[in-house]
């Protein structure tokens, strides 16, 4: 089927572009002698999943346990549930264990590890122990006394194997050069080694020294003690990514089809049927580049970039781009269709129930995701 | 069922403030002698959509032809699509009309017009006009020479019932007082009663004079020649129209229902399982009350305040709140739970399969949602 059959909004997702970047990121890994656990949270796919751990272990990373569950039914057995547990998501994580997922459930607090702890013994829970790098969003200094705290009381629980550590150099997103990222994964790096040595250093295992955000797996320059990295949005990339250098415009593997819905010569603008639920509201490439809006506009065919055009306003089912050309009128007739690069490909994603996947302009497949909790 | 028996994040739907919300709306409508036909693109829900209705004809309005088929389905056959059709889903509006669904379309270009007028000629499409009164997004201004022209091709077409005009005065969601929105309301008023005269006067049929938004459904001083208003998200309300006195704070009827999963007192916050997803990145009030970043906390049986606690920075899966007294910790003890109240109710419900309904701290029921196209 031809791409401009499909009803619009539509998730398009290049499938040449995606097989390229999940390679190259294997490659890469191998090459540095780390494992890969692809963060499965962007494209919440199986088929993205079997093209992303291709080469390494099968081990894949989640953020909820809807995606457990989903992976879990289609063999993908070895997760690591990558957001702290709280005690109420317990009984969910053991049915899942029971029902044969090999899961890893993370920590950061006595309070949760006591909780553990104390739940139900028939149940094994393999935890790892979340570090902050430098991220500044979850989990413990490397240096916190809390880190053997919380080592003495998961390896003193009948019910639990203590894994390791796990870290997240997210601060690698704030980092506006090469050099910035190098900088980030360096910290990550060595705060999480700093980490597994004080916990080895105790007595305790800690076979698992898992690292990583996309910038940081992408450019870092050394992962010796790492045993994992997870990155995620290398699958799609977006313009994000791009802004920041992490990517070329070539990468970037994921759009909106959308199209034109009016010209509204009046007031100086073109509408599309691409608004806030087809889009997100993310923006977070502007913070580099201001005029990307809500998303930048592609020819839906080329994907060459319809210069000086990007949806500047957005509100639930329209997407509005400022005019400054007149020529533009005549270039994207009403009924016309353009396609849209999101600034955050995890967001704009989860608010598609599938994937249109596409070899140039034919849509040869269509891969499912699993979207809620 | 106990709310706190649900697994997070969650979204919550408080029963009696939908039910009051729906009933208030529908006294003031009939109360002013215009009809109300309910924009439905904030519940995408049947059961709201009963609600909504309730003392009115039963019609709808809708954003998507998703909603307009599964509201078909649940018994709502007189629906008007009020974003701008493009030609390619011309097929979609004439497979719901041959349907059963009495579906109205809209335009506002030539283009769109004469492309109806030479569609199927089995099928019959009741269009109506769409006008900008002020919201400067879509439409075409009361006196545009236009209107005229796609009144005659409408007309003149042997497959079209003209039935009239329509606006949006949503340039009354940028009004910082109630006079600002009754301001709104007359410019949403004086425009689509003149571009009906307009239609009327070149002797072409009018019979649908169709306008609204919330603030100025509930603040307009005066409807006279309106044949029906379209507010939306009068139906839960949210912070972006509390922070412009559209609504009081017990009219808030929606909310995210998370759990603590982090106390990160190094950096000085508290992390929660609702991030981007399950609040979306809608910051929309906090162009009026920049401390409510995206979104304020309640407490999840009273929903009373948690002062100065708001959601300051979300990734993917985590909401992160700024601690700056420590008996906050106390207060909110890893695994407790909080209410999040959102900045717009539209974008975050759309994240959810559904509804948990509650009366004070009991789910007594779950109501279905449509979401995508």
């Amino acid at each position: 089927m031809d791409l401009q059959s499909l009803s619009t909004p539509a998730l398009i997702l290049d499938k040449g572009i995606v097989e390229r970047n999940t390679a190259r990121m294997s490659a890469r890994m191998t090459k540095h002698g780390v494992g890969l656990r692809p963060h499965l949270k962007t494209a919440k796919s199986a088929r993205v999943a079997e093209l992303a751990t291709a080469g390494h272990s099968g081990g894949i990373t989640v953020s909820t346990l809807a995606e457990a569950d989903y992976f879990g039914e289609n063999g993908f057995d070895d997760i690591t549930y990558a957001v702290c547990i709280v005690p109420g998501k317990l009984s969910q994580a053991a049915a899942l264990i029971a029902g044969g997922t090999d899961l890893k459930i993370l920590v950061d607090s006595i309070d949760t590890a006591k909780f553990i702890a104390a739940y139900d013994h028939d149940i094994r829970f393999k935890v790892l122990i979340e570090i902050d790098c430098g991220d500044a969003r979850t989990g413990l200094l490397p240096e916190a006394p809390e880190l053997i705290d919380i080592g003495t009381i998961l390896n003193d629980a009948q019910n639990c194997d203590l894994q390791g550590v796990l870290t997240h150099g997210g601060h690698s997103y704030l980092a506006t050069s090469i050099d910035g990222i190098k900088q980030a994964a360096k910290e990550e790096r060595t705060a999480v080694l700093r980490a597994a040595e004080r916990l080895i250093a105790a007595g305790f295992p800690c076979p698992v020294v898992s690292a990583g955000s996309t910038p940081t797996a992408m450019h870092g320059e050394s992962y010796d003690g790492i045993t994992e990295m997870r990155p995620g949005v290398f699958v799609f990339f977006d313009l994000d990514q791009l802004a920041r250098n992490a990517c070329t415009r070539e990468d970037l593997a994921l759009s909106v089809l959308a199209s034109v819905i009016g010209h509204n010569k009046h007031i100086g603008h073109i509408t599309i049927d691409a608004g806030a639920l087809a889009l997100s509201k993310d923006i977070s490439a502007t913070a580099n580049w201001p005029h990307v809006g809500y998303g930048s506009l592609c020819d839906p065919e080329t994907m060459a970039p319809l210069e000086n055009l990007h949806v500047a306003k957005v509100s639930q089912e329209h997407g509005v781009i400022p005019v400054t050309d007149d020529t533009a009128y005549d270039r994207l007739p009403i009924g016309s269709m353009v396609r849209v690069l999101p600034n955050h490909a995890c967001i704009t994603a989860a608010g598609y129930p599938c994937y249109n996947v596409v070899e140039g302009t034919q849509v040869v497949d269509q891969w499912d995701r699993v979207n809620g909790w």
